[in-house]
């Protein structure tokens, strides 16, 4: 059983709370960590939201999201570096232990070309992260999302572009609904040690109720949370355990509800 | 540009004609193969199937579809494999290419499992279909479809599947819907020579309209179909290529209409 003190609640599970909200009710239920969201820190101000986890004795898992690199211009790619920069700078005021990048899909774009560009905007971020302190998480996402979120869309992938950087700057993210259907996943995760900045558990449910917005609650679909949560300590991983879910239904839910149903799952199915 | 002598209906893009009248369609467009699905050949026998493709002069490129092993029993498995034998006895009486394989999602099995029962099913029959003249084609996957329809989900683990077989009883059907997101799809294409017994073409819309119901016509998304087949000729594959949609509006569409298009689309895009 996973130990509820690795908990950590990632804001879109509960997306009707404010970032205030959200880390007020980790600090009611227990909850140690939150993963916290841009454009929630944007509503309200960096300022506000660092005092809203210190107030609440929070610890930062992760700062969702940069990344999304690909775009048809270099004027545009640029524009979207700077973004990066700047989703850095809130990573590092937040004391997060990463940032995570959604890499960004290939639309309109080749895919070689798509990928490429990926690969530029990492190298243009990770100096300016090493020097403040702040580690990139490259979060391989479902190849489902391969043409409209993130051309990486495996931990294979991952670790192939990380391999050129240092391990503490330059990791990886593992989401079980990402990978969870991998055949190499076990030897992939093994390859992954000492580069996993982050772990992130939901469920596949079946039939699958929508693309974007169809992830379920532990528990209620086919992933193996627990082996895969295992596998990831094996490689060494031993830090938060972000609860990321993206279902509408859920998202439409009373948040404090859906909060205890989320520590009753992780103790029972992570 | 694709030569349109190579291109093949498979019929459920026209999931309103029968056999017959999708037969007669294709000897009236100059489509000279077509795919037949098994729910299509029952609906008025095989007999009549075998007359229909023979009138018309067609080529039978595959029959759709073998496979679905996993399930919780024994008995279950069994019958599964027995419906197998009668799927490639239907390849046969056709002279089809090869029968197509879709192994089965996991549902409520351990993944693991699941894929061993498939590789005990795929043992099961390759021997009844090589005394019988069937290639048996493992068709992988998307991997959003690895809980309810193919734990087979990646090239490269069909070739694992695949490589305890002779080339000439066990091979793949490379997808491009299925497969356009592989990180590897050059290299495993490569790796896949010798063994590549049928290839189909459709596109990745975006946004994605539905999991089982979206695909796209040829050019409406972001697959580069012109590439992947160049991909596949030179891993030495020169036979029919299928054009296979699932989407509803196009189901929904005049058969004849959605005929001209796949044409007009094939020679511009394929």
């Amino acid at each position: 059983m996973a130990d509820k003190a690795r908990l950590s609640l990632n804001q879109i599970t509960t997306n009707r709370w404010s970032v205030a909200e959200a880390a007020d009710a980790c600090a009611r239920h227990g909850v140690r960590s939150i993963a916290l969201w841009r454009h929630k820190i944007e509503e309200v101000g960096l300022e506000a939201c660092v005092r809203a986890v210190r107030d609440a004795g929070l610890h930062v898992s992760s700062v969702c999201r940069g990344g999304m690199f690909p775009a048809p211009s270099a004027k545009e790619r640029a524009e979207r570096i700077e973004d990066n920069f700047r989703a850095v700078d809130e990573a590092a005021a937040l004391g997060a232990d990463s940032l995570v990048m959604v890499v960004g899909g290939c639309g309109e774009i080749e895919l070689g070309d798509a990928r490429k560009m990926v690969a530029d905007g990492i190298a243009a971020l990770v100096p300016y992260a090493r020097e403040r302190g702040v580690k990139v998480g490259l979060e391989p996402l479902h190849p489902m999302y391969a043409a409209d979120r993130s051309v990486l869309v495996t931990i294979g992938q991952a670790l192939e572009l990380a391999k050129a950087y240092d391990p503490s700057g330059l990791g990886v993210i593992l989401d079980t609904f990402h990978i969870w259907w991998d055949p190499q996943v076990e030897n992939l995760i093994e390859q992954a040690a000492g580069r996993i900045y982050g772990f992130h558990v939901s469920d596949w449910l079946v039939p699958l109720p929508d693309v974007l917005m169809g992830r379920g609650m532990m528990g209620d679909g086919v992933i193996d949370n627990r082996k895969l949560r295992t596998l990831v300590e094996k490689a060494g991983y031993g830090g938060p355990i972000e609860v990321e879910i993206f279902n509408q239904l859920i998202w439409d839910s009373d948040p404090e509800a859906v909060l205890i149903q989320i520590i009753e799952r992780f103790e029972k199915f992570v």
